[in-house]
């Protein structure tokens, strides 16, 4: 039982997490983004969810009027909860006590909406509403008791075991045995998130029941227990059940929250099969289903996974919740195979999807983060919620907006993600300036990554001389510590003591990035990467009038670094219509042109742009 | 007014279309297609529509259990009037005694739920059910009073204007001019139909009034009258007033229908401005957001166009209506302005989407036509309704079932497609063994086309020369009339006589296909055509556990004609897994292969399969 303030807690494993209070971020990229959360993302988050009526449907919950009142999708009760969990990460963060009154006083709003029994919604069951668990496939009760419970695990992993929303959880927590435990109700909700949540509640307690009820949810999967939908049963995992399963398909969100459990469970229960199970869907999605930037999801119908290498840049989802699904897998697997290698997956999540989303004032964001945008958006609505469909342009709100809490709750915890605990010392798994405490050992790390690759691990503290293991990224061909080679993977230094500094060179000069021959989508094409920042053209960097449709490069000339981004060499592209758009002669291009290029994750702050990662190669 | 059974019967033109009693189609690949809709298509689309209850709902309509009973979507009315149109042309076409009755049985079927004010449907108006026109944007009262229409113009144009279906018809578009009318109710339908029925049943009554009344349907678009949706109001084409749009969008159905409508209109009213208006917005798609099977769509979530060469084959839409409607609006332009070569788009999208579309058998249909299926289809289900999101693989009805009654009234009457009277002659568009009479010209056609070349125009009768205009594909450069070259376009004979053969030779060999650089989703790639025909791979004729999804083909040397197909050499390639998908080396290719290809639109005939029709290039 880690009752310590790290975002997930694994009982066993080669890796031990650090708990947010055991690091500091001390500037730099993912230091001005936390400040960003904290000023902005929260704050707007908060406005949002009152404006459109998300947190004041508990109050017309509780004074009878909730069926007339609502506002809403059925799950708007889960972005509630997830605002209190990264108000909670941040409060364990920093301290504030402003957001320890705001926390509290949405816990207790909450509370007052809970059935006796434990059950709560806003949507369901009270005067007026449909009957409570009328709908598994689209109702996501579950679902929200699963955010509710995450909020509550986090208030007592950050040292509120009291909180009033760590009662509402727990009381929905038993709620749920018995409701739907071994012989009760044998259903299971059309979202998992109740699965990784009681994973993690059980951790956070000390009670096995939890944990054991979510490995009977995951296995209730793949047995027809939802209705088949237009989609498909593979839309929620439903299909076959999650031991056969060999790659992750269908809504991504779903899939991998799921895998989140399944990790979690395997690792509890010592369930080797599971752990491989969930490692192998994983990696084959990783190897076949997953763009450059980490993202995941090929198709906006359904929010879902593509076939093997069906990944369009145009229309690319992406969706920003499912890339922090993918860290919450991937930071599991990496804690419970000590495989460091996931943090690749990891930080280029981090920096090209999770970075992405927010817009640089942090009051819009990204729902679909696209590869490519052939037209330019419409200008941003400045203070207007907006469907989800809408999501290929950054908006303050969305009709359907887990997106910017999820955001958060990642940027808030962030901390937790650099390092881990070794039998014999400290794994490194993000560059950032930073300031760590792991056991007796305090390290603080000094580097200008991800736009400088040296990286100056200084240690402040070190009873006794300890071994480092330092993640190389698979990019990082060259790669050196100390003056010796470093080949990608993971690098150990052994005996390193008080007062060492260690040295790692990261080569995060300009890269060009050929496709796999089996993405249709991108052959004859090429990606420009600088260390773990994807970059993009966008067409306010090129001349008057020029789309970026209307570009060719030519990559034997190679590319040039320029500020944090590059510059490519190619031509610009003249050509009319013919009539018919096959067999025809192409016009004579325009001239050769320098192409600039800048970290994707900054996109879209310039305002409406054409935009694109994938550069197609002159012939 | 021209009351000969034509499909579209301009009032004026450079070309006089000719009626399907003017033309028979004596064999072949159009013939026998014909014999497949009367003894399977329309066969299974009553039974189906009985079976499903759109028909039946007419007599629960009528005994006033309807809110109670009914079965289908909202527009499912239209679905009968459809069928209704087709069995019309096709007993126009064979005077088959049982589809006479069965065309006035169903008219009196519907006869018998009008309302005296002309005002019917299933859907609304009926005890229980919500009120007339309370719903433009997705009630579909206009849009299946337009297909009504467009029975009754069959009826009337087959010589039974007596019939209920042409009573019931005219009441509802009287209904319409007194509800919508200059100054009445201004209001649009969501879904065009309603303009292009009135336009040509003031053509079958003489009635100017209708088709003004189609006027202002198309002028009231674009002025905010439907609301936004969550695709915009570009949807159904009311984002903008149709006079200033310059390219198709949206729902390409909805796009195409309108601009059927507007070409009628505006050579009903003389208006050039809105004729060149619609012919601009129609070319400008072709050159840009059409696929080489002359598909439209883009999108499948809204059945939509994308941006400018946004065509990616693996998420093709080409809704099969679509297709219908492309060949509707461009036989319009064709009469409209005496350019043959909008045959070449109607042809292509002849022989790749609606021969496609149905299953050899005629008893399953593909409502969406794509150009890359990646993994194969489960069985098609032998005796199951689907969604039509399950498109991409033919099925013997869907939930929305526009496709199969819109393949079946086109074959119907597509003898009226094959030619047109000019001034001084004939213009033979579409190349097929038939007789055709024009005026006292009768000609004979005689072919193997379009799997050989070869077209004998045989003059049988004509008191005086006259002038023959050919069509020339634009594919075929090296084709020749007579002995002479001949460029594609028109190409006119003159001074043909009595007893003269014409002889027209077309190459018809396989010629290999490079798309425009613009289209990103198929750069790098080739296709392969056969005179009119698009050519496909089916993984059924590679060996063994081979996917379509790994091979990549030789264009350099060459492709060779093999039966109705081609072979064209190429490599299998076997790539594992090497855990992520970007810059990382691929294996070798296992080895060279001669690669098999068939007429797209016989594809999917031999069980599930991978199908590509575009074939990526060996580096």
């Amino acid at each position: 039982m880690n009752t310590s303030p790290v975002p997930v807690a694994p009982s066993a494993g080669p890796l031990r997490p650090l708990g947010i209070d055991a690091v500091t971020i001390d500037g730099g990229f993912w230091a001005d983004r936390q400040r960003l959360n904290a000023e902005a993302i929260i704050p707007h988050a908060l406005k949002w969810e009152t404006r459109v009526g998300w947190i004041p449907n508990f109050g017309y919950a509780l004074d009878g009027t909730i069926a007339e009142h609502r506002h809403g999708r059925e799950f708007s009760d889960s972005d509630v909860y997830k605002l209190i969990e990264a108000m909670s990460w941040e409060a364990g963060r920093t301290g504030d006590p402003g957001l320890e009154a705001e926390i509290e006083r949405l816990g207790a709003m909450v509370e007052a909406v809970q059935r006796e029994d434990g059950y709560v919604s806003t949507k369901f069951d009270n005067p007026g509403q449909d009957t409570r668990y009328s709908d598994f496939e689209w109702g996501h009760e579950l679902y929200c008791f699963g955010h509710l419970i995450q909020a509550a695990v986090a208030r007592i992993r950050t040292g509120h075991p009291d909180s009033a929303i760590v009662r509402v959880g727990l009381r929905a927590a038993d709620h749920v045995l018995r409701e739907f435990g071994d012989g009760a109700r044998e259903a299971v909700c059309g979202h998992p998130e109740i699965e990784v949540a009681l994973a993690e509640l059980s951790r956070a307690t000390g009670d096995a029941r939890y944990v054991e009820q979510a490995r009977l949810f995951v296995d209730r999967r793949g047995h027809g227990l939802l209705p088949d939908i237009e989609w498909g049963r593979s839309y929620y995992q439903d299909d076959e059940p999650y031991r056969s399963s060999t790659v992750l398909r269908g809504h991504a969100v779903r899939a991998l929250y799921l895998t989140a459990a399944a990790v979690d469970i395997a690792v509890e229960q010592g369930d080797a099969e599971l752990l491989d199970v969930a490692r192998r869907q994983y990696d084959a999605a990783l190897a076949r289903r997953t763009y450059l930037t980490g993202g995941m999801g090929s198709h906006h119908q359904d929010e879902a996974f593509g076939e093997d290498f069906e990944l369009p840049p145009d229309r690319s989802y992406c969706e920003t919740c499912a890339g922090v699904g993918s860290i919450m897998v991937a930071w599991r697997l990496l804690l419970a195979t000590g495989d460091l290698s996931y943090g690749d997956v990891i930080e280029r999540t981090l920096y090209n999807i999770v970075a992405a989303s927010p817009a640089e004032d942090g009051q819009a964001f990204f729902y679909a983060n696209l590869l490519h945008r052939r037209t330019p958006a419409a200008a941003a609505p400045a203070d207007e919620q907006v469907p989800r469909a809408n999501s290929s342009l950054r908006a303050p709100w969305f009709e359907v907006s887990c997106c910017p809490t999820n955001v958060s709750r990642t940027l808030a915890s962030l901390g937790g993600y650099l390092a881990a605990g070794t039998d014999d010392g400290v794994a490194l798994v993000l560059y950032a300036p930073a300031t760590l405490t792991v056991g007796d050992v305090r390290l603080r790390v000094e580097t200008g990554y991800p736009y400088d690759g040296e990286v100056k691990v200084h240690v402040e503290q070190a009873p006794a001389p300890f071994a480092l293991d330092l993640r190389i990224p698979a990019w990082a061909e060259g790669a050196a510590v100390d003056g010796s080679a470093a080949s990608p993977g993971a690098f150990r230094v052994e005996g390193v003591a008080e007062g060492d500094v260690v040295v790692v060179n990261l080569p995060v000069g300009p890269r060009i990035t050929r496709p796999d021959a089996r993405i249709d989508a991108v052959r004859g094409t090429v990606a420009v990467e600088r260390g773990p920042l994807v970059l993009c053209v966008e067409s306010v960097d090129l001349p008057e009038g020029m789309s970026v449709n209307d570009l060719e490069v030519y990559p034997e000339r190679g590319v040039a670094a320029d500020g944090r981004g590059a510059v490519i060499q190619g031509r610009r592209l003249d050509r009319g219509d013919s009539g018919w758009a096959y067999g025809s002669p192409h016009e004579a291009p325009r001239g050769d042109l320098a192409i600039p290029l800048v970290p994707y994750h900054s996109w879209g702050n310039r305002g409406p742009v054409t935009m694109r990662v994938w550069l197609p190669v002159a012939d």
